[in-house]
């Protein structure tokens, strides 16, 4: 899975694709952060608060219970229970002689039944309030609380509580469940659209690039930005602007390429009528006699067509040379 | 403001930095819309929650009160009272008679005074419990909730609760603060780690782009991705590579181009030897009489040389208007 992550976010999906899981990453976050906090924090004040009410009630009904006790009058104790019991989380409340005998409570079958269990046990030797947490078979968490009925510095009996804060924490994952739901909805759709805006410049950048890299250099955008999306364009265009500078020297000198490839031919061509004046001015300077004064000119004729002819065959040897070194390039 | 930051994202920032305010306003986003609503509904639910406490203890001290109400029985009275004030929320405790007149309270000198504002004279009118919102002068909210006291089927007084929801609501508020300070902040942090891992890869390439625009050819980068970097990345490589065939043909076709420029130099010197064995062999052939056997060699040594000289004299022309072409591309 982290794997996975890690390679649509190294390149495997698109740039929004990879923006939207970081955004969408980091709503997850502080979504769960936030919710987890909120129910620590207000599962313990409602817990709290719960316990508080328990807690004066069950004083209450040790302190009005006292006279009733005396005069074992179950009637007045079983209205005291009845006038207690209606808020949801008051699960039981009973009264309980010195004996653990109940007297009076919330489920009226319950009287003249005997507890035996440690937490009664304790409760009836104790001198002061006692809470303790019980889980029913339900998975149900219930708070129990006990107060001591004194009369004068002997105990007569306790009043007990069994309360629940069960209704209170759904209600609280509830909304937390309803608010992290909304708010990852809405954050979703603003990271979507937060990651269409971040990628839209760069996607125009990347966009012109591959148009230049396709050969398209008369491509150009409209991004006038100070950021890396536009240092990236700045670079493009010098680059576009380079291959097109390039390409445009290299018209230019196709005409000069052209041009020595002319004149190479062309001194070529020369080499043969060249051979011929020196082949006749050899000829003539042969035939006209050492004496005559048409010697000087026909000396002259060969020594110079002599020359030229030396001169093209050197001029090829050069070219043919340069063609061979051109091409080994 | 709203034009600040505009700015800012449409790139006077860097990307980071740009990325940087989209996530840390996605995250103020959601922090401020979980904590406004989990106020919202943990308040009321607090609210249901204290008002509920207090309706009991009203309601049982309405039911405990009667016979001492009767018997005029004030100390069992102040008792009661007294036994249910503790929790941080309840204000005040009162119980008032048929008249309006203070008969035990949770502040003892208030007993005797008589009650005639609205609510005290509609609660002594009702048949039913009373709850009512008010405003102290320090601005702290306080619900009043009144049951009356019956025997039988007349009223003989009313049992009187204020309480405030002020320190759940404080507590809640100040556990949000907490939170979201605590979320804001490890998720500021997150969201730089997060914006520098995104503008990463594109500042590589960016990078790469400005190593291509400054003529570093050679520069190169060690990323293989699929999203638009890595188009970026390949877009850049095949400019690079074009630039650099260019440049290499530029540097081939130096050699050609020196060849051109030579052969025409060489044409260039062969204009004047050309000229000479023209002149000689035009001179040779006046010298001749018309008749002589020589005179054949002489014509065609001259007709030959000026052929010669009329194809240097052309050519020159050719590669003269060539160069101008040239310079004018």
């Amino acid at each position: 899975m982290k794997k996975k992550i890690q390679n649509l976010l190294s390149g495997k999906l698109k740039l929004q694709g990879q923006f939207f899981i970081y955004f969408a990453g980091l709503v997850f976050f502080v979504i769960l952060f936030v919710s987890v906090a909120i129910f620590y924090f207000q599962s313990r004040m409602l817990l709290q608060l719960v316990q508080e009410k328990a807690i004066g009630f069950t004083r209450t009904l040790a302190y009005t219970s006292l006279n009733a006790i005396l005069q074992d009058d179950y009637i007045t104790l079983q209205s005291l229970i009845d006038s207690m019991m209606g808020g949801e989380d008051i699960v039981s409340i009973a009264i309980l002689d010195s004996a653990g005998r109940v007297m009076a409570a919330s489920e009226p079958e319950r009287r003249g039944e005997t507890y035996r269990d440690l937490f009664t046990l304790q409760a009836l030797a104790a001198r002061q309030m006692l809470i303790q947490k019980e889980e029913t078979a339900a998975g149900r968490e219930l708070w129990d609380t006990v107060v001591p009925i004194f009369l004068l510095n002997r105990q007569i009996g306790i009043a007990r509580m069994k309360y629940s804060v069960q209704d209170p924490f759904e209600g609280l994952i509830h909304s937390i469940i309803i608010i992290g739901i909304t708010a990852i909805t809405i954050s979703l759709l603003l990271a979507w659209q937060f990651s269409r805006s971040i990628s839209r410049p760069i996607r125009k950048a990347v966009h012109l690039a591959s148009e230049y890299g396709q050969g398209n250099l008369e491509a150009s955008i409209d991004l006038s930005r100070k950021d890396e999306v536009g240092e990236l364009v700045e670079s493009l265009n010098k680059l576009s602007a380079k291959l097109k500078a390039l390409i445009d020297e290299q018209v230019a000198n196709e005409n000069l390429i052209m041009m020595g490839e002319f004149a190479s031919y062309i001194i070529h061509d020369l080499k043969n009528p060249l051979s011929g004046i020196h082949l006749l001015s050899d000829g003539l300077h042969r035939k006209i006699p050492p004496d005559s004064p048409l010697k000087k000119y026909s000396v002259e004729i060969l020594l110079a067509s002599q020359k030229l002819h030396d001169f093209v065959e050197r001029t090829l040897d050069i070219s043919r040379w340069n063609r061979v070194n051109l091409q080994s390039v």
